[in-house]
């Protein structure tokens, strides 16, 4: 009889596909889990799948007694108190760089798209106010990518490979991190600097507390109105009420987006925009992507349900 | 008191601002010349401003029986007869490489955005159909970058820097063109053999008539159903019919167009594609490429009303 796995976070049913070949899921589909299952169910857990993000508190660990392994898919695990987890000898595992070219590559993808204003310009072909010679601002011809400053906050292997990708296009490409990395990129001492500098300001940086609302009023005013801004990280590290307020006022040229503060919403604010790109939290959201990260969950799972130390790890277990 | 200038084409003012700074523009806002000015106007002019793509046959010189030199605004001169300017003594310029970044960043941009469907990815945040947690084909995950076979046709100074620039996702380049080149990419000997190969297949040869609707369905067969087109050269260079066809039939996975046959109308049956990106012809079209295409026109102008060899030629005058 398999081993039974609670799935924690609501997961598109293709993703967890390969996981239900081996094990009997219990899918909370993202509801309160002490709503779906009952008590003896959850008191019998030793391993859950989250999505990293997702809030994942002491008072869940509460229900969870024979929890041994939190598996997050994806790289983040940004929703997990992690002190609390070690504190209760409970293993967090994660998908670490599986996802990093996708992600890279999305954040290269909005950043060529809002500068060249790749929505507004396709709309424009499919309204037909091309073919009717109707002028339209939008086409107005803007700086290329030539010289360009690209600023990648964070370094990790997400940072680096959006820097490799960046750097290609003939761009000038800096960074902060916390520290100074082997990387044929400039380093800038702080964000703050940073944000005064570049051209675009892309955060690849790992969100946590420490990055909470990181990009706030003052960041956005030294990216200026000739400053785009890239976010592929967590929605968290952004002030989105101040994001929208600069997009309003015109005190930076745009953004682009792929998370949110509170998914799967964007804020209506934002829709409005049409120096803005939204996507729908799909950095990671390949084909190849998802097998890279399935086989972590996988490795990482096998490992916990035989009390080997998970392959993975983010925190060790007891 | 200025030298007069023909405007030959059809070009957004902000262009030719620079030119009219210092030459007198006679603009034909792109209408039949011979309906725009009297004969005494057309039979002074000595020098032409055109398109490069608006076509400009023997009917059109016979007017102009004074002309020296036509000088193309942009990389292209397709829509020039240069054997019957050669016979006539009229030198042709153009602005060779000026915009090659531009439209090379371009040519990445519709591929990074055709295969990770950008477009959708954006109208589904916006309509709010992601909030809405409605589910959505569109975002299935696909093949991402790394390992992706992308191909270049043409491997000029456009085509080398989209190979770079493709390279930088991990992918595997290799390009068909007339000539072997010294670069680092693998040379496929046949436009056959390279559209089997790829997936993802980037127009970037030279339009002439040797390469009129060299993208048939021959071609687009070969392809594949995993195979994408890009095309950023000329709109000739596709069979739009057999296009539109194969996107129908599902026999291409789909296609990214910033070029028409008939510009500046986009087929309609293409409008109804989701898995395609339709841009207005803004391949160079950035302000440092229009920068540094004013700056080629101008040397060429000057040359031009001086009688001496063009600065940057295609065919040399009399």
């Amino acid at each position: 009889m398999p081993e039974r796995v609670l799935i924690y976070s609501r997961f598109p049913k293709a993703m967890m596909a390969p996981i239900a070949q081996r094990y009997d899921l219990l899918d909370s589909k993202g509801r309160p889990i002490a709503e779906v299952f009952s008590p003896q169910e959850l008191s019998e857990v030793r391993v859950l799948i989250s999505a990293g993000a997702t809030p994942l508190p002491t008072d869940v660990m509460d229900l969870l007694p024979s929890l041994e392994a939190i598996i997050c898919y994806g790289t983040g695990y940004d929703g997990i108190d992690l002190a609390e987890a070690s504190a209760r000898g409970i293993a967090v595992g994660h998908s670490p760089a599986a996802n990093a070219a996708a992600v890279a590559d999305l954040a290269v993808t909005l950043m060529l798209a809002v500068t060249r204003r790749l929505i507004p310009a396709d709309a424009y072909v499919r309204s037909g106010d091309w073919a009717a010679a109707k002028p339209s601002p939008e086409m107005t011809p803007r700086p290329g990518n030539p010289g360009r400053r690209v600023a990648v906050y964070g370094m990790g292997a997400i940072g680096r490979k959006i820097a490799s990708r960046a750097a290609a296009f003939e761009t000038e490409v800096a960074y902060f991190s916390r520290s100074r990395h082997d990387v044929p990129y400039r380093y800038i001492d702080s964000l703050a600097a940073l944000a005064e500098w570049c051209d675009v300001l892309i955060v690849a940086v790992r969100a946590g507390a420490d990055t909470h609302h990181i990009i706030d009023a003052d960041i956005l005013r030294r990216l200026g109105p000739n400053g785009y801004l890239v976010n592929i990280t967590r929605g968290s590290a952004v002030d989105e009420a101040a994001l929208v307020a600069a997009l309003a006022a015109g005190t930076i040229a745009g953004a682009a987006l792929d998370v949110f503060e509170t998914e799967p919403h964007s804020p209506n604010a934002l829709t409005g925009f049409s120096n803005v790109v939204l996507t729908p939290h799909i950095g990671g959201h390949t084909a190849d992507s998802h097998l890279a990260m399935q086989a972590c969950v996988l490795a990482n799972l096998e490992a916990a349900f035989q009390s080997r130390q998970l392959p993975y790890p983010v925190v060790t277990g007891a």
